[in-house]
């Protein structure tokens, strides 16, 4: 029948997603890769990286990348402790560009929310400058950057000339909400890209991570029908239940997740595997590959009963 | 505050949305290139290549392409007259990549809904040859093809060499499933791209056109559970009420929608305003532009009462 004829973006893997082929093509397919993956490929983001966003629809995962943003990821590891988020609420899902989060009474000085003991204001944290140890750059031809690649499972565009290397607004990436000045954010607002990768803001605004698992639960949502996707009736927020630190509950409660590691020969091959297409279906086997469009594999750790 | 720190990629606009400046930046920013727009750079689809998709939320407006797709359009055009569609579902929304519709009983002769006088097989057509009228070809570095730019109102790939010119897999495209034989579909079977763009599709599959408005009653579905964003249990199905061609229907029934042309000045004006962002809250005015980013506007006519 006709109805599996596009083959899956991959977001979600597990060990049993793998697939045994007696006679491997001339480039391995994404399955095979993860299939003859080892212990080595995948890494365990560190707890103090992790947050753990409850939604009444389920958990986000997101990791932080305090090396791209260092400041703002110390911000929001206090905001996290101190249960900032806990009660707040998505109080914006513009289709095709941003699901965000925020104090719904932070236009008034009265309604407002604390920040507790986090910053107001942080500076702007929008590129990396010096060497990057893990940097993997791909050959791809980018319309925003000189060269494209991955630093620590994270997508980034990199300037040789500079030296500069940013974080890159693929979809799935997570990033501090500013006003018009630079320095004007402080993690308390957070957006995730749940559309075609607005690279325009790359460099304009600092990431401080992204999804690792649960982006449905925030791209699915409905549309704010307010200007750029805004609910202004708060009855269409989103609660959120609570933001977590994993590092702030016991180690036996977090949650087993691992990451494809993108500084190695496995990542090499599986970034071939999505530029040359040997799956069956496909008649031109592209040879082609955009930032955007390698996936990041994820699982939970196979020994875990969670 | 420091909610409306994300400038929104534009997909509905009303006549209303124009800005007013009385100091004009360099180059000019969406919304005053929108403003100063006149009736000549603004289209209507025509009403036999124009699709009313019914669904419990609401309606989404599809504009076939049959320039590229002669042979899907015309089996579309058959299988909406005879009311294929009607009572069938959407099967399948996976997320990050393309939500499709399909007869749930397909995989079996005795449920499968007759294709009527339409075809069961058609040509693949992947590419067009030759000269396009209205070819509009940008500056921008794609990592999918040697050139890009639009036809018609469609974002498009174009190989000067071969002369040849494809439809590129952005946000809102609709395709034609196919099986893994290229000319296997029938244009029964609908997908539309609901993530960042699958450009590894292009020139693999045949595109046969793109939404126009509703994207929002597409890309905000519930991700299907099963492998490939199935739907498995028919109760999570979305009905398709009726898919309609507008053709079908008294002109005065038909939605007065209009879209902004491609082959115009105006339009060369609104991919400067998206290259060099000069909205007031960039620090980086970017210089660049992706062919997926480019905003193509859609607006119903301002002399309607509907």
């Amino acid at each position: 029948m006709r109805l599996s004829i596009i083959l899956p973006a991959l977001l979600l893997v597990t060990a049993s997603a793998a697939r045994a082929d007696d006679t491997p093509p001339a480039a391995p397919v994404l399955a095979q890769v993860l299939a003859e993956s080892t212990t080595f490929d995948w890494r365990q983001p560190k707890a103090e990286d992790t947050l753990y966003m409850d939604l009444p629809g389920g958990r986000v995962v997101i990791e932080l990348a305090p090396r791209f943003a260092p400041e703002h990821t110390a911000n929001i590891r206090t905001l996290a402790r101190e249960g900032y988020w806990n009660g707040l609420a998505i109080v914006r899902v513009q289709d095709n560009y941003v699901v965000q989060w925020a104090d719904p009474g932070a236009g008034d000085a009265t309604t407002r929310k604390p920040l507790g003991t986090a910053k107001a204001r942080l500076p702007a944290e929008f590129e990396h400058t010096g060497t990057l140890p893990g940097l993997a750059l791909i050959d791809s031809r980018d319309a925003y950057a000189e060269r494209v690649g991955f630093v620590e499972g994270f997508p980034v565009g990199h300037d040789p000339q500079r030296g500069a290397t940013w974080l890159a607004h693929c979809y799935g990436i997570v990033g501090a909400g500013r006003d018009n000045a630079a320095d004007s954010s402080s993690g308390a607002e957070l957006y995730v890209v749940i559309g075609h990768a607005p690279r325009h803001l790359d460099r304009n605004i600092t990431p401080v991570g992204r999804v690792l698992s649960g982006m449905e639960l925030l791209s699915a949502l409905p549309r704010g029908p307010a200007p750029m996707g805004f609910h202004a009736d708060a009855a269409h927020h989103v609660p959120i239940t609570a933001i977590t630190l994993a590092s702030e509950i016991p180690a036996a409660e977090r949650l087993p997740i691992e990451v494809f590691r993108t500084d190695t020969p496995a990542f090499q091959r599986l970034v071939q595997a999505r530029r040359e297409r040997h799956e069956e279906w496909f008649v031109d086997p592209v040879g082609r590959i955009e930032l955007c469009n390698v996936p990041l594999p994820v699982r939970l750790r196979a020994d875990s009963a969670k």
